[in-house]
């Protein structure tokens, strides 16, 4: 059985304090709602638990009942950051779930086949993650101001979600966070910290996420050549 | 006196073999006709210097009085690598030139602010680059299959054009640069090579390159904000 964790609680303080990201229009629907599409319409994912604000709920309930989401899905409430958000939504996979894919609410142009990928390259390396080659020269700086050293572009990769699971595997490493007490800002970067190996998966078309207003022009975009709502 | 060189000869292999993507028409007119148009208006540049492929001068003429580019300009042809383009624009200064802007010709949404603020930050550093903190998580790979670390991306910055020096500055960077026989992915990696420290100067709005025909949509998106042709 495989499950999808949406994580959808953030707060977005980069939108200004009031505004939800998750819940601004484009392409004719809420961001989050194509996000949640792509998981309720994949053959190879059984279940769905969507983490949310606490009181959002009812909203949440109302996209599903809106755009037809058929599969089970529950929600779980956010919590202080996003490895807490993670953590609560692990806590209520079914029994038997085996792979787990951990998805971004504010990254609604993930692809049927990226989905599918990453499921299969979690069954065979136990962990895995959509990314893409970094196109721009990167450099280093330590203090902010000037350069420090410029790295090797070819060794670089963008990662994005979904980042994509064998259950135990993620249990283990998000214990091993919350044991040491550290912040990761990825699910793969708690993979590191016991050891486990992730594998690159390479995603052909753009993935972005919603993180600015200036973001939503080029979302409206992308979406527009992607099958969009009936 | 202030120079600007455009570097507008690359061969762009990302796009196809018989695709100058220099000529892309978008917003109205052709990619680096937009880029040399934001060079030409900027009060702060004396000169231009256009790196070209050889054949092509005479397009280029034409773009300068079809869109009345009024600032003296002149051409010089490309080399084998970016480099020895931008080697072969550094012959083509005027005598009395201190400092000098290297753009990529395929980078049309470099805007007036950006243009000064890098000239302002080489006549103090000696060295400047436009650049963007870098928003996704970046892990780095080996072998391109697995991932090796996660890099700290509040270290991290994404590297644009203008590159702006004082001249004498980048003539020696790049001298040594062909003494060494090395191959160096932008002209601020030269600066590192004699131990020049480079300025990081943060461009407020996005500034992308062409690289592939898909990235021309979001380009129109992003010029329709920009004051276009007369």
């Amino acid at each position: 059985m495989v499950s999808a964790i949406i994580v959808a609680a953030g707060k977005g303080t980069r939108m200004g304090p009031s505004v939800d990201k998750m819940f601004l229009e484009v392409h004719g629907c809420p961001v989050v709602a194509h996000t949640w599409r792509a998981f309720d319409r994949s053959n190879h994912v059984d279940e769905l638990v969507l983490v949310v604000r606490d009181g959002l709920q009812s909203s949440f309930s109302e996209l599903a009942e809106k755009y037809k989401f058929n599969k089970p899905h529950h929600f779980v409430t956010g919590g202080a950051q996003r490895q807490d958000s993670v953590w609560n939504g692990l806590q209520a996979l079914a029994a038997a779930s085996e792979i787990v894919l951990i998805q971004d609410g504010a990254r609604p142009c993930t692809s049927a086949e990226l989905i599918t990928d990453t499921i299969t390259a979690a069954r065979e390396t136990g962990a895995a993650v959509a990314a893409q080659r970094v196109t721009d020269t990167i450099k280093q700086s330590i203090d902010g101001k000037y350069v420090t050293h410029t790295l090797d572009r070819e060794l670089l990769w963008a990662v994005q979600t979904p980042q994509t699971f064998r259950v135990e595997i993620i249990r283990r490493a998000l214990a091993e966070v919350r044991i040491r007490g550290v912040q990761v800002t990825d699910d793969t970067a708690a993979c590191e910290l016991i050891g486990q190996k992730v594998r690159l998966v390479l995603g052909k078309r753009p993935n972005p996420k919603v993180t600015m207003p200036e973001d939503l022009a080029m979302l409206e975009l992308l979406l527009s050549g992607i099958p969009g709502p009936p």
